[in-house]
């Protein structure tokens, strides 16, 4: 069966990485961090495997750091280093997590009818190439049960409408904090989310639009390319703010069309930019990759 | 010197193609039209080289083509050919052009202060690749007044500013009649036109806006781009209309940034896409591939 | 259930069409060809919708050409057009095809273990994007079997190795004369076919290469590519001739990779590229745009 | 004058940069590296503004780090800095370089009669988008000294071809000596150079390979793939060893072909490739972004 074959993969992967962390570090700059930072880790033997560090602005400005380490016995330590790391955050003023790679992110998947980002992130998952604990899907359509549950992934189903969003929210809330979900993707879910339920998961809703934004905000922006007659359309990832459409920008890309396509065609071509750029949005946030600043995205 | 061995460049061109002409029709749709106008073509001994037909909304819609076909005798026969063509274009209602491919485009480039999309015409002019006459260009700063002379073009400086906009045009439109110009290329030239101007050359004048529109519309995209934390930027090559930035797009492309990129830096990474965007555009115009229709194009 | 639905998508997309024709046609160039073969079609009251012409070498070359047309009433027509076009096409030794676009074309699909490949062609299929009948699924593996029978598509499983090559190509063929199938896929076959199967399916064996041919030719070209350091990976879709990994090329594309990749990881990558490019290929073969010319296509 | 305008531009540059250094290494992977390394930079007040690291095959594998930062007064301190950093490289076997960003590289540019690669080079040079110090041209045919010359940069005709290799490459030589060459740059260079003349610049020469290598190495690469049908062209530029195409790949790209294309038309599109892949990988190199292990580049 397709979920034990998955499940197989995703358990040799957490055994092989079960040594294997992350540090990742936002704060004002200056002179030391990397230094401090990095003696640190050689205090536990951590060895690092993988370290990117951007200063914005140098003077005065913003550090940033993704550190990927091995370190013998994490499990055993990392109670530890993280007692520890935080005098060290302290003195720096750093925000920052400490992450296992071991431990998956709890991802749900909200879709309502058109399946296709919905499908493209489950193949990929499938396939061992999207390592997350996919813990459930829900919809506001039935559309997707069938392909959803023969993957031995658990589907609800929500109908929704802005006269009950409320209500539909809390139930939603419920779901999330009964499968301790740590990610929330929304694969084509056509239902704006309130301030209350944005607030209570920040920087951790990713959406994909249908659009190369900030062309074409808001609604249909398919048709309104073909009436511009542009020669590119676009998708864009980003994760969901209280502004419609603003939050920070993931990733971004687009595919060439031409006089003979029609509105319909676009949609058709554009399915593949979306599918292609959400499935790297999530990857990179489920590598610890993207840190959110400002409005911004810092992606290592 | 530069100057003569393109001019021996594009003579040997004009020689290989004195028989080669094109046909560009657009008419309202109706079953025939391929067939008349290919038995026209064929009782003056055309061998059609390339045709690229297509129809818009098949019923009721509108027909395109363009046909690009080698004439044995063709500047004997082309008077009469196109007085003939004037009966059949007058059944199928029709506009239509008739051009001798050896007949190269008289063109004038205008450009301000950032020489890098003029520069790259040059380029590809000099390489034989830009199938053109350059006949002049026309500058409100003497920055490219040196490169473009050693090319052996005639370079007008024509200061410009909002005040003088009218007095400015005058000069500039008595240059283009005095140089028999065909096509206008605005290669980064940041003065607004007047509507006068614009209606004097329809579909005639080539602008490279620094944006993949219709994002960042208006001044400053790349600052814009910046500030809102894009992953791509583009550029767009669209023909000269009233509605500023709003008129028929020919080509777009992008270029990839990154959190590294600052304004400045995103600024650098477009040229290339703008250089490369305005090169593909001007060269189907050159190639007689662009039909405009509505606010939209048909590029063959 | 998702194989009604599909069904009712492609029975719609059938009565759309059922008045929409495909001619194509390959022949030595002459003056006079298009203006013949649209008077033809003018006599039955075909409305031209699309025409893609192009001449090698105009002089003594080929020509190539393919028209989609609107023709009321053609399943009556349909036959004696075809009588009718015989004659036509013999004054000019014309290779040509005469399609309904109503008739989709009956496909199988190849496949062996890794399913990226099927599974993407399931997925357009799916969503009204492939427009083909997919007839059956063989494979020699069972991987694979619970997806597509869950699609409603007969899955075979032919167990094969190299000693027992003619025995298993035996059954392969019966199978496709039994579904009459009009078209190959091989999405990840990992089986070499023998100059007999070849043969009998003259371009219409649609293989999928994963490398940017003809570098990497053979076996293992993601190995070979991680060896040399190259920057870029792509994959090549082709029509399957004797000469392994030489026939006509039909579409290419790449994907980005960098020093943190490993072989491992640019298999990965490389999927994306893969599904894309087989899915473009057989997409364009399944709206007859794809013409063979000696070793190379043209594709209108 | 263009030349003073980019002395300007660069000086200004320089003066930008004064207390902005890069250290870059590669050595035997091992715990503690960063952390060392960065602690030393620490002492001298150095804050660090990029770094990247990797490392490859985390065990017993190779480390790998580029660090760019800013050191108050780095002029007077740069010397006991190396000298105290030679012994923290003695410890961890480092192979390492310590450069100044102010200190332009000193680069040389070998150019054929095709000069569009040069074109790119000195444009980007021009737009002060290439921070190199452009010391000479050295040309084995005088089409190019115009332009040369018109930028203010000395131009070297050396007529050569293989039986003369020898003698051509002891001029060669002196002038690099003579100008203290730092970088040496084949802008499509078509001689081939002698083992003596490589060796004597390790990883400082770049080339450009018209091709998608190791797809058509060798000659006449546009021809062959014009032969072959294929849909994409590419260019790559590597470092020069003794193994002809065989080098160290730094870049590559690719632009899109059909059926139009002849192998001439594939030669002007080839180009736009060739620019594009020879500046970035000329600028990755000036910014010290990339380090050779073995037959591949790392690019931070």
């Amino acid at each position: 069966m397709v979920s034990n074959f998955v499940q197989e993969q995703l358990q040799e992967f957490r055994e092989r990485n079960q040594d294997r962390g992350r540090l990742i570090i936002k704060c004002p700059d200056q002179p030391g961090i990397v230094s401090t930072v990095t003696a640190f880790l050689k205090e536990y033997d951590a060895n690092i495997v993988e370290l990117s560090q951007y200063s914005m602005n140098p003077e005065g400005g913003t550090f940033f750091t993704r550190i990927e380490f091995d370190c013998p016995g994490l499990n055993d330590k990392a109670a530890d280093m993280q007692l520890a790391f935080q005098e060290v955050s302290t003195v720096f003023s750093m925000q920052w997590t400490f992450n296992h790679v071991s431990d998956l992110k709890r991802t749900a998947i909200f879709v309502s009818k058109e399946p296709h980002c919905l499908l493209e992130l489950l193949w990929e998952w499938q396939s061992g190439d999207l390592l997350a604990d996919i813990a459930l899907v829900i919809s506001n359509h039935e559309d997707t049960r069938e392909i959803v549950e023969s993957m031995g992934i658990p589907f609800y189903y929500i109908p929704a409408n802005k006269d009950i969003r409320k209500e539909v929210e809390t139930k939603q809330l419920g779901l999330l904090e009964e499968f301790k979900v740590d990610l929330i993707v929304l694969a084509r879910y056509m239902q704006i989310l309130t301030p209350d339920f944005v607030a209570a998961h920040p920087n951790r809703i990713i959406n994909i639009h249908h659009s190369f934004l900030p062309a074409f905000i808001g609604a249909r922006p398919y048709e309104r390319a073909y009436d511009r007659g542009v020669k590119l359309i676009g998708a864009t990832s980003h994760y969901v703010t209280n502004d419609l459409d603003e939050g920070p920008i993931i990733e971004q890309d687009i595919e060439r069309v031409d006089h003979r396509d029609s509105a319909g065609d676009m949609k058709k071509i554009g399915r593949s930019a979306e599918r292609r750029v959400l499935a790297r949005a999530v990857k990179w946030h489920l590598e610890d990759r993207v840190i959110v600043h400002e409005n911004k995205t810092v992606v290592f």
